[in-house]
């Protein structure tokens, strides 16, 4: 990924060296007794990982956006990541969607073992809460009480771990979900973060409610877009370009917008998406671009 | 548990009872979509299981002590039993200590199975974060961000899910761990949690530094008595008083105070950890009445 340019494409790039230093300075260094060395490592194996970072971007570029100061925009980023890799390390594990290979690599059960995958991941959850309330983030306690109870809102029963329990059950179960369902359990398995992401940066610089709004409609688009290519790829893609295995979704029973809307009917919908996203940031212009080039990026990815 | 009278007994029975009318209203109803539901009733059994509610009795009692008024003891309260809760789930797992019993019953992977584990664990973690940092918990969003800081600070990495890890690592190393690497350990994986529920009340209560000084020197002292009684309930009680798995220690290799102190040993200082609690509360007079007993209860219990 390019770190020089104008565009998307660079202010990715930036994002992602600025959220890596901030989660290398965050993250414990592997230096302690047997076991909690090993988790050290696992933690940051699991986040320092090479992913795009696209969350840690949404936060630093609607901070930007707003005019937030300091690196409470990095320090949201951070905290983001590692709810995410969390999330991954879980539900990677035997036990949930049982995956040996995440961006081309080890899962972090099969490089170490199921245990330090529990633990690894409970203590990175924990990390984005900490990363969160610490002062350092933002100078009002407000700011920071707010941020930690919208990540939790989004994130716990009423988020992502409520809709990754809401997929499980959906693949043992003999009735398909329908359309709503499935849109219904990837807003929380999957958009309800992206959306946290993008707000987290306009609350960060305490934009104003109807802007706050309007970020809000963007990410809810994009994170649907998001998911929708993440379907299609996993029909369309190949292992090499993915990173990680294919055809599994069709193979699990999984319930996925391709298998309600047909792969033309899928990229439809994202086609309309992305116009969705670009339309709610139009009041702010060429500030804006790169946000609206990130719900283009989202659905020509081809990983 | 009587409810009634004046001493430590009526007291834990009555913070119990709060703290459990709390978690019913903080928990998520089990009234959702498919896996949803069966992961609220997972989070629900695991907190409202008939623990003891030891740590809730101390956010509870120290909040009393200097005076907090409200709901926040309360909320608190049910903040340190789903984080308590969480990580009693992910450890009783398979590929941690593999217990199929919890307070007599089954545990959570038994009465469902490790997914639903794994996500009622981390929903509970999150749940934690998320009634720390309501606004209904302190009007101080100061106090809030504060709040959740500790918490995460006593129960990631660096608190109780390390602790977890250097205990898994002893268990599978050929070298014994020393005196001081036991304590430690079982400072990071138990003590800091219950040292965070007896400060909280304190800090909840705006409590003045030396205040909070003298209640973090008490719950240090409980929190290393309470381990000490664990160890010695392992090798001298039966399963059917302790509602679990006994002698499991010494079968797994687990560092213990009693390998390192044996028995009368262990014993006299757990004594002198219940005598070093109640030093650092005599300022306080009949009024940490109870809390002064709660360190005699911790090493005089049967379970």
């Amino acid at each position: 990924m390019a770190e020089e340019g104008p565009g998307f494409a660079g202010a990715l790039g930036r994002a992602a060296a600025r959220t890596e230093s901030m989660l290398d300075a965050c993250l414990p260094k592997a230096d302690g007794p047997a076991g909690q060395a090993d988790l050290a490592a696992a933690m940051r194996y699991a986040v320092l990982n090479g992913g795009k970072r696209l969350r840690a971007f949404l936060a630093i570029e609607t901070a930007s956006l707003f005019g937030a100061k300091g690196s409470g925009a990095e320090r949201v980023a951070a905290a983001v990541e590692c709810l995410h890799a969390y999330s991954l390390v879980h539900d990677d594990m035997p036990c949930m969607d049982d995956d040996d290979l995440r961006r081309g690599k080890p899962t972090v059960h099969k490089k170490w073992d199921e245990a330090t995958a529990v633990l690894a991941g409970d203590g990175l959850q924990t990390l984005a809460f900490e990363i969160l309330a610490d002062p350092a983030t933002h100078a009002s306690a407000a700011v920071r009480a707010a941020l930690v109870l919208h990540l939790a809102q989004v994130s716990g029963y009423t988020g992502m771990v409520g809709g990754q329990a809401i997929d499980l059950a959906a693949e043992s179960s003999s009735r398909p979900l329908s359309g709503d369902e499935v849109k219904r359990l990837q807003a929380l398995k999957t958009g309800a973060l992206i959306e946290f992401s993008a707000v987290s940066g306009a609350v960060l610089a305490d934009a104003a409610d109807e802007d706050i709004a309007r970020i809000r409609a963007y990410a809810g688009a994009l994170g649907e877009a998001f998911q929708i290519a993440d379907d299609l790829l996993d029909v369309t893609g190949t292992e090499a370009e993915v990173g990680k295995r294919v055809g599994k979704d069709a193979g699990a029973g999984k319930a996925t917008f391709v298998d309600i809307l047909g792969v033309e009917g899928a990229r439809d919908r994202a086609e309309m998406l992305v116009a969705e996203a670009a339309e709610n940031l139009s009041p702010y212009g060429p500030a804006a671009r790169c946000l609206i080039e990130a719900a283009r990026f989202v659905v020509d990815r081809r990983s």
